[in-house]
């Protein structure tokens, strides 16, 4: 496993080289330097779950053949595809939501020379996959659904993330805006498609399949990205910050959370009063009430029920499909995300 | 031409409900509404230049048989994606460039509903296109090549912007960082290939050309965009206000100009020094000491040779060209820019 990463980071400086040589574009160094920096800044910094799966995945659909060189660089070059889109949505999404921090350094956004200069920068970052797309894969036969893939899920991503920003506008004046189906759909088309659907969607395409018979497969991982992002919801009120790494402010952030719209959904009319008077405010001891609020609620025990539900759920669907390998890839991920801790 | 583009408009609305019912994503109502709003303020309020001549182009490429209701639409289709992928631009620049007004109104994101939920919404525009192209041109034989134009031709001009954004961090430090040489690249990546190269190249594809064969057009188009570009430069200062439709602030913007380059180019040190205490500042003396410097350089002049002799070498190179049809495109381009006025 540490062998594969450190196989994938050399993809990415092979990567990186090759789009500071684009012949499409006469660099001059200052902008050869900005972007090698951007670069290094936001795209390798991550966990890298996202990317590598591309490769688990591939590997599972071969069942276990050894792969070439050849497919282990293309597997992760695009891997390394889907780690720039979650780069160019991070980037602007700081930008979006006023962040400070992002994988403990300041947002790129916040550097004194980067500024709104970042928001070009996003797009740079969208356009590299073009370019890593065009290069590696433009004689193979599934390179225009690869493009296709790729355009559909940033369509469904950015659809997300619009109605994220739209809720959270009128949920700010109106907390009974907020419902599990609201979330529901915010979660599928902003988290969803792009960290779930779209590496093992790569790793099929990459095996020769065509996704048209994989509906089963995309709604499967939908549902699984669903799950993912409860438990991240869950994990920034009740995960432990020194293990997740960040300090949750989503009750602060006036957030469309799986516990915020959970608890609005059990609660009776006195716990409401108290919600909407504490949701969404900055003060520590708003914060306080909310969070003895989801104590009262047994938001912990409602969150481990959904938890074993969905698990058994998911389990059931993974097993009802047809082909062994690719049972072996969705198994594979669900184990990933199981009861994580962060 | 009136009739052609009341024709293009039709086509906007067409498009624009195939996009708020996509069936990659489920709109709420406020979300549908909000897309609709957005396009509407952001898509077709321009001169649409780019895009009817998509249309021009097409029609002289197939000499004058007339087009069939299809390749009427789906000309206009192309046309269209060229201005969606320009509001794209302009409402992604507005936010970096910190601006107020666009085409007569306020910027997208200076509306108090929007902020910076407009980046967002600049990435939608981009995205709206590779829906258009999918829908209506999937088929074609020519779709992966329209998908590999778009991809590059935005690839360049945000490497344009970019080189755009960092010259200007350095201009404002020091001035002789400015140069014609930088200012060259700037408007060809930035510029030209997508107001110029890319109406024309759409237009190509579709009449089942093979770009690879047509590099000739691009460097022409591309010499043609830095013409346009440098008149744009001459009339943000020198152009009436009420025909250009804005005051230009150029210089108040510290703008890596044709005019200052051309100006450090020719000035003794005296006026090198006038132009150094007073380029980039607000205020209107200061503004008016470097119209005052242009003046007494004969920048007029100097542009007005520029014009003649650009003309002349494009007509050259247009005329070298062994198609007739091909000639006809560059001919009508160049036609509607030279010696404009607004």
């Amino acid at each position: 496993m540490a062998d594969l990463k450190s196989t994938f980071l050399k993809v990415y400086s092979d990567l990186k080289s090759e789009l500071l040589q684009d012949p499409s574009f006469e660099f001059t160094d200052d902008s050869r330097e900005w972007v090698e920096r951007m670069l290094n800044y936001n795209v390798p910094g991550g966990k890298l779950n996202r990317g590598l799966s591309v490769i688990d995945s591939y590997k599972l659909l071969k069942e276990g053949k050894e792969l070439s060189e050849e497919e282990l660089f293309l597997a992760s070059a695009l891997g390394w595809c889907v780690e720039w889109l979650q780069a160019y949505f991070l980037v602007l999404d700081d930008i979006m939501d006023n962040s400070h921090t992002r994988r403990g350094q300041p947002c790129w956004f916040r550097l004194p020379k980067v500024g709104l200069i970042a928001v070009n920068d996003g797009i740079l970052l969208r356009n590299h996959i073009g370019r890593i797309l065009r290069k590696h894969f433009r004689g193979k036969p599934y390179y225009v659904d690869l493009l296709d893939l790729f355009n559909e899920v940033e369509f469904q991503t950015a659809s997300g993330q619009m109605i994220d920003l739209i809720t959270t506008l009128e949920g700010e004046k109106d907390l009974s805006k907020y419902s599990l189906s609201k979330h529901r759909r915010i979660v599928q088309y902003k988290t969803a498609y792009y960290s779930f659907y779209l590496p093992v969607a790569c790793a099929l395409l990459m095996s020769g399949e065509n996704l048209e018979n994989h509906i089963d497969v995309k709604n499967i991982l939908v549902d699984m990205g669903i799950y993912f992002q409860v438990q991240d919801d869950y994990l920034d009120c009740f995960g432990a910050p020194e293990t997740i790494g960040k300090i949750g402010t989503d009750i602060e952030d006036f957030k469309c959370s799986w516990l915020v719209v959970k608890a609005l959904e059990v609660c009776n009319e006195d716990q409401k009063k108290a919600l909407y008077e504490n949701y969404g405010k900055p003060d520590p001891s708003n914060v306080a009430n909310v969070k003895a609020l989801y104590n009262e609620l047994n938001l912990e025990g409602v969150f481990a029920d959904f938890e074993s539900k969905s698990y058994e759920k998911l389990i059931t669907s993974i097993e009802a499909h047809p082909s062994k390998p690719v049972q072996a890839v969705l198994k594979s991920f669900l184990a990933k995300i199981y009861k994580r801790q962060k």
